[in-house]
């Protein structure tokens, strides 16, 4: 199966985005509060499928958290104490690029959480998002996945794409070798934390296009959203004659010269 | 002159976007503190703009804030309280749509706020921003204009496809008909706060991939930035034959079908 | 029993205050994270406990939380969200006047949760807890007792004491009636959450000296802490005669006149 | 003159308690914004006076902010950022200890700013001060004074005081050879921020008792307000005969025995 053209993946992706703009007039209607993780490998496409989602939705209800690493005063806190903070209120979707998971994925492979930390957080995380699906939270849980051999490659397109090199760090780089350990670390995150009431849903994204299709699709049949009409706006014609802009005070500056 | 075609445009467009990640290393580098106020026309393209720059910029250095309606205890405060909490750190550029300026357009021209509130942040907006340009803060303020016939072509083209719906407010449409208050408004502010030590620089988007090249232009041409050279990243052949996936515990779910 | 005199108090009291300074000090060093939160009676002393308790700590290390009322981006929120906010981080004491047990107390009583609310509260809480006593963060629950005699009295006092009417809200009043509502409201609260890993003390501040007495010896009992040496700090002798204050551009005032 | 005995003291601090609580209520009914620095010699006694302005007060009204060395981030940004985010908004008193004015003081006294950046400080915050009393905030800025023998009595006592002890840092000792330093930073900073939109009070706290009353006697004849009747309460007979507490499920702790 050849990799899927930009046309054919552009034809179907649009009629899921005007899912997903009806899916968040749902959210706000009916003050649904809706957090998605995004995990998985490095290059795998995280960032894309987020990019997918948000790209229609009113940043006002639809915010991507991405969290750096924790500063000191944070470290000695309650694990889960800093994502909290960025649940959402009613009406909003949260889609985390990366997430409370770093502990069982990125610290434990390389060696920044003890394994007891890890045991800690891996029967924990359960109780954790017990909680939220509790108090009526809709938590929806990611892990994209890819070949070695594809994260090879995306790498180093990184590398010499300047414009895609800041997403590069030495640290992916030294992670690079750990793909197994990786393997592992993931199947014991599985093991302890997909549970009936926050289950992880695994996407292949080995072609990234169809990765984002197959990923969204589930995202809109997951979420149980019923059909709300958009408000009805009227636009009446002017009261007069269109205006022109006129500058008494500054000017606008050179239009880019096109030859 | 015609519009500007999308393969030409993409032409320009992708060495200022070298540029612009040239620029951002200067930024980290240097430590500088970079605040870039997007004002203008609704419609004009303030959003747009700002993709466009923060596309291939880690998140993580430059921030985009767009603040809504200010609550009450933000009310209470000194007006220029909630827009400083998320001024730049050092090595970071902050990309503020829409800015303290709402008080002297959207809020005089709809009438939230008093002609003395605007003519006292009238007076106050220079000395605030005089505050931080002498602190060694770097502050561009773009304007982004329109004529009414463009605004109005817009307007009906966010009412008519459902992926851009949301972003037309019942607001937005009782602003039509003020195009030329808003003129007025924008005189009185450029009166007052185009200062030497922070000038507005007004840019047409009558044509948008236009007015996005002479914008970035501009900022690439005024940002004080010298060049940087990437960090030498090594990647050396991987000390293994790449490995495959493998799922014990949760198979990935099954790709979107393409026939 | 005739009330406790405030000598005999103090002379009571003092050493206390010593070694709450040295649990401090092993709260600090070991990196514990203390939460204790004080709940019960209007009038019964919350205040006056916490004020003992905090008085010779460092404001640094040993944080009082009185959060007001939610406001509406927090009541659509996950319901423990805005406390989590608060928690310590390593080498913190925070001291709850007024904790998530709002739910279960106040606003039970006056309305202002739901039945189905206050239920999930009940169950959720435990849970909750439990998620931080096995992140090791210690937690202690202290809900004060008083008759409503007493309660009565100090209504009065407070009415009647132009420094203290600042304490008595119409709310308070209206809730002055409610006090067999309360006592069922509590026991409900006690029969759900007086846990093995969080239980309630009770405390009787029908003598509120006495109740204070009591209290902060169950804390330091309660708290595992280890005797740790205070730092040595030399204090040399002056290397110069001391100096006087000098004005050249701005002279003191007058000071308070005695006679 | 001899030191002011407690009674005296008392009897002629407690109407300017009743003088502050009625300020208070102007200030909630007027929605005024004031902010109250205190700077001044170690041991001076600006947490003393602090305390005595605040212990009556809604705490809710009445914040006391008190920050920490700045972290990383915070070195990064516009100097008077960490301090803005706490300013009152309408209805509020924040009483500073220490404030802004760090940088005058013990960061140039010690060496934590460069001769640079306390220049730049000098010259910017009667700019940023003025921009505040612009926007109608009332700013009171009141510097303690107290002789170098008096600070050593000071000093030996929290040393000797294990309730006091936390008080004292090493840092504290060092600064004590520095008296002059100070005098002289203190003398730069009267020339420099002594302006007729936020002036400069010393007062004497030679004698701390003396020096308080000194303090709040020029502090309400300061604030602009005017007598504002406290609500009306009503308190009714209780409808019932008052009741007790009752245990069913949790019995409180033995008091603290007496003998």
């Amino acid at each position: 199966m050849g990799k899927l053209k930009r046309d054919r993946y552009e034809d179907l992706l649009e009629p899921m985005e005007r899912e997903l703009v009806a899916m968040a007039r749902w959210v706000v209607t009916a003050g649904a509060r809706v957090v998605v993780l995004f995990e998985g490998r490095d290059t795998a496409g995280k960032g894309g499928v987020i990019k997918t989602i948000s790209r229609y939705l009113n940043p006002r209800m639809c915010r991507i958290v991405a969290l750096g690493k924790p500063d000191e005063r944070e470290r000695g806190q309650w694990y889960f104490q800093r994502y909290v903070e960025h649940l959402p209120t009613a009406g909003e979707i949260v889609l985390f690029d990366r997430s409370w998971y770093n502990r069982a994925g990125v610290e434990k492979v390389m060696g920044f959480a003890s394994d007891e930390q890890v045991q800690s957080f891996l029967s924990q995380a359960p109780q954790f998002e017990r909680q939220l699906t509790d108090d009526g939270v809709i938590l929806l849980k990611y892990w994209l996945a890819c070949d070695q051999e594809k994260q090879e490659e995306r790498f180093e397109e990184r590398l010499n794409d300047p414009l895609k090199r800041w997403k590069l760090s030495p640290m992916d780089l030294a992670a690079r070798e750990k793909y197994r350990e990786y393997t592992r670390a993931r199947e014991a995150m599985l093991a302890a934390t997909h549970t009936p009431h926050a289950p992880w849903t695994i996407v292949d994204f080995n072609d990234q296009k169809r990765g984002r299709l197959t990923l969204v699709r589930d995202l809109l049949d997951r979420l149980p959203h019923e059909y709300v009409e958009p408000a009805v706006i009227e636009m009446d014609k002017l009261g007069a004659k269109p205006a022109r802009e006129e500058f008494d005070i500054v000017e606008p500056i050179a239009p880019y010269p096109l030859d």
